[in-house]
C-alpha cells in the first residue's frame, strides 16, 4: 500500500495558522496507527499568490495536484485586496467543480463544554449531518440584465440541476442515513413557492427512496426547516439539500450548537474520480489573523473527516478518526481554550493540547 | 370620514377559529378609538370554496374586493384534498401578486412571558423586522425540463428582479429603518455565490442608500446572517431581502423568539393602489384543527398591523394599534394560555382575554 498523498494548501488568513495545528493531529493520528501519508505544500490558491501573478492558482493547477489522494485546505479570501467572487471562484468553488466534489458533507454536533446558544439543550440532543449538492443549482453565472439603467431593468437568474446531479446527492444522503441508527432523511425543499424545480426535486427523492425502503424520508419546506433547527434540532439526522439551502442549512446548524467556528467540512467525491478536499467552514478571518488565537479545531476536525474517508470508514483510518474526535472532545471539555470560547490559550496551544490527547 | 372597509376572508383550518378572535380585538379597539369600520365576510379563497367549484376563488374575485380597504386573511391550505401549491397559488399568492403586494412586513420580538429558546435572551434583545420581496424574485413558474426520463434529464429554474421591484422595496426598508432609533439596514445577499442577481441585489442597495444618508447599510450573506439570527440576534434593525431569503429569514426569526405561532405580517401595498393583505404566519394547521385550541395571537396582531397601516401610523389607529399590543403583552405575561403555551386556555378564551385588557 502506498501512502496516503495529501495536498496541503493552507491558502489565506487564519487558513495558514490553523494549518499547521491541523497537521501536527493528522501526525500525530497517523503515527499513532501507523497510517503512511504524505504531504506535498502548495502556495497557490491564495490571495497572496494572486497579488504576485493576478491569479488565483498557476494555470497547470491541475497537473500540479495530479495523482494527489485529498487537499487538505486552510481558507481563502482576503477581501482588501481581491474580491470574494475573485478569490473564490479562481480556487474553492473551482476544486469542488473540476474535481466533482458533489457532496459537500458538514456534521453539526452539541460537545460538552461548548456553550450552545439554545436553551436547556445537552451534548447527545443535536447530532445531525447536512449532506449539502457542491456543484450545480442556485450557484450560477447563468442569466444576465435587460434594459440596463433604465427603468425597465430586470434581472434573470438561472439556478440549474440535472438529474444525475441530484440522485447521485440523494443517494449519498440515503446512504449515510442508512449507516446511522435512526435511517431517517430530511429534504430540504420550497415546492410550494418555486414552482419548477422544488416539486422536480420532491419527486428525485421518492424516486432514489424507492431503493432504501428501511430509511423514512421527510420533506420539508426551508422556511419551516429553518425554524425547527432552532426549536426542534433532535428531529434530524440527515439533512440533504440543495447547494443554497445547504450552505445556509450548514451555517445555521452549527450556529444552533455554538460551534460555527469549530465546524469542519469535507467536499467529497464519492466515486473518487478526483481528490476531494477537506476544510474548515469557518473563513480566513481577516479581522483575527495574525494574533495567533484562531481556534484549530475545525482545521483537526477536517483532518479527521478526511482520514475517514480515505480508509471509507474502516480499518486504522476509522481509528484515528476517531481518536482525534475523542481528542476533539476531551479539549473542549477540559480546556485550554481559545478566546473565542473564553479562554486565553494560542491556536499553537489548542493544536499541541489535541495532539497530546491523540 | 367614510368608515374603513374590511374584506374578511376566514379560508382554512385553524384560519376560522382565530378570525373571530382577530375581529373581537378589532371591534374592542375600534370602540375604544372611535375608528368607523365596516366588514365585508367571503367565504371563498378556502379549500372548502375550491370543493364546491373546483377554484380557490370565483372568477370575480377582484370586483368582489372592489372598495376594500385591507384583506383580513385567517390562513388558506388543506393538503388531504388540494395541493399546496394550487391552493396557495390559487389565493394568498394571487393576492400578493395581483394586489401588487410588494412588501411583506414581519416583525420579530421577544416578549415576556413567551419561553425563548435561546439561552439567556431578554425581552428588549431581539426586536427588528424582516421587510421581504413579495411579488418577484425566486418564486416564478419560469424554466423547465430537458431529456425528460432519460439519464441527461435536466431542469432550468429561473428568478426575476426588476429594478423597480428591488429599489421599492429597498426604499421601504430605508424608510422603516430611519423612522427607528438605530437607523440600521441588513440586506441579505449572497453575492459570492449566486453570480447574477446578487451583486446586482448589492448595487441596488447601494443606490437606494444614498437618499437615506443617515441609515446604515450592511450587508450580509444570507448563511451567516441565518447564523446571527440565533448568536447576534441584537445586530438586527431592519432585515431586507428577497422573497426567498425573506420568507426563510421571516420563520427563523419568529422560531429564535419562540414565537412561530405568534407572528403576524402584513402584506402592504405602500402606495395604496390597491388593497393590502394581513395574515398570521401559521398556517391552517389542520392537525390542530377543530378543537378550539389554536393561539389566536398572530391574528390580532395582524389585525393591530392592520389599523396602524391604514391610519398611516399615526392617530387613532396608531392608538388602537398599540393598546392591542399593550393588550398582547399583558395577555402573554399574565396568561391565560393556550396549550402551546404550556396553557389549557382555549382559542375563545384567549381571545376574550386580550378583548378585556383592550
Ligand atoms: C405558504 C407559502 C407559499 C408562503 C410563502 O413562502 O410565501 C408562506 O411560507 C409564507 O411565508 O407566507
Ligand atoms: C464562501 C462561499 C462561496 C461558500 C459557499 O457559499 O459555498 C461558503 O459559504 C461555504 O459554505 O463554503
Amino acid at each position: 500500500n502506498r501512502p496516503f498523498r495529501i495536498a496541503v494548501l493552507p491558502g489565506d488568513g487564519i487558513g495558514k495558522e490553523v494549518m499547521p495545528e491541523g497537521l501536527r493531529a493528522l501526525d500525530a493520528a497517523t503515527k499513532r496507527f501507523g497510517i503512511a501519508i504524505e504531504y506535498r505544500h502548495f502556495e497557490w490558491a491564495s490571495c497572496d499568490y494572486y497579488a504576485a501573478h493576478g491569479k488565483m492558482m498557476p494555470d497547470d493547477w491541475k497537473a500540479q495536484l495530479q495523482g494527489m489522494d485529498a487537499l487538505f485546505f486552510g481558507a481563502v479570501g482576503w477581501p482588501a485586496t481581491v474580491p470574494d467572487h475573485v478569490s473564490l471562484w479562481g480556487s474553492l468553488l473551482k476544486f469542488r467543480r473540476e474535481f466533482d466534489q458533489y457532496v459537500n458533507l458538514r456534521p453539526v454536533r452539541l460537545f460538552e463544554g461548548v456553550p450552545c446558544p439554545l436553551a436547556g439543550r445537552k451534548p447527545g440532543d443535536i447530532d445531525y449531518f447536512v449532506v449539502r449538492e457542491n456543484t450545480e443549482g442556485e450557484y450560477t453565472s447563468l442569466g444576465g440584465v435587460m434594459y440596463e439603467g433604465t427603468e425597465r431593468e430586470m434581472v434573470i437568474q438561472e439556478s440549474v440541476y440535472s438529474r444525475v446531479g441530484a440522485q447521485r446527492l440523494l443517494k449519498f444522503a440515503f446512504e449515510l442515513a442508512q449507516s446511522r441508527p435512526r435511517k431517517h432523511v430530511t429534504l430540504a425543499t420550497k415546492s410550494n413557492g418555486i414552482a419548477i424545480s422544488m416539486p422536480w426535486w420532491d419527486r428525485q427523492a421518492d424516486e432514489v427512496k424507492k431503493a432504501y425502503p428501511d430509511v423514512a424520508l421527510d420533506k420539508q419546506h426551508i422556511d419551516i426547516l429553518s425554524a425547527r433547527f432552532v426549536l426542534q434540532p433532535g428531529r434530524f439526522d440527515v439533512v440533504a439539500a440543495t447547494n443554497l439551502f445547504g450552505d445556509i442549512l450548514s451555517d445555521l446548524g452549527p450556529a444552533t450548537t455554538g460551534t460555527i467556528g469549530l465546524a469542519p467540512s469535507g467536499n467529497l467525491n464519492p466515486d473518487r474520480t478526483f481528490p476531494s478536499l477537506f476544510e474548515p467552514v469557518h473563513g480566513s478571518a481577516p479581522d483575527i489573523y495574525g494574533q495567533n488565537i484562531a481556534n484549530p479545531i475545525a482545521m483537526i476536525w477536517s483532518g479527521a473527516m478526511m482520514l475517514d474517508f480515505l480508509g471509507r470508514g474502516e480499518g486504522a483510518c476509522r481509528q484515528a478518526h476517531d481518536a482525534i474526535l475523542a481528542a476533539i472532545e476531551a479539549v473542549l471539555r477540559d480546556g485550554p481554550r481559545t478566546p473565542d470560547l473564553g479562554g486565553k490559550a494560542s491556536t499553537t496551544e489548542l493544536g499541541e493540547a489535541v495532539a497530546r490527547n491523540i
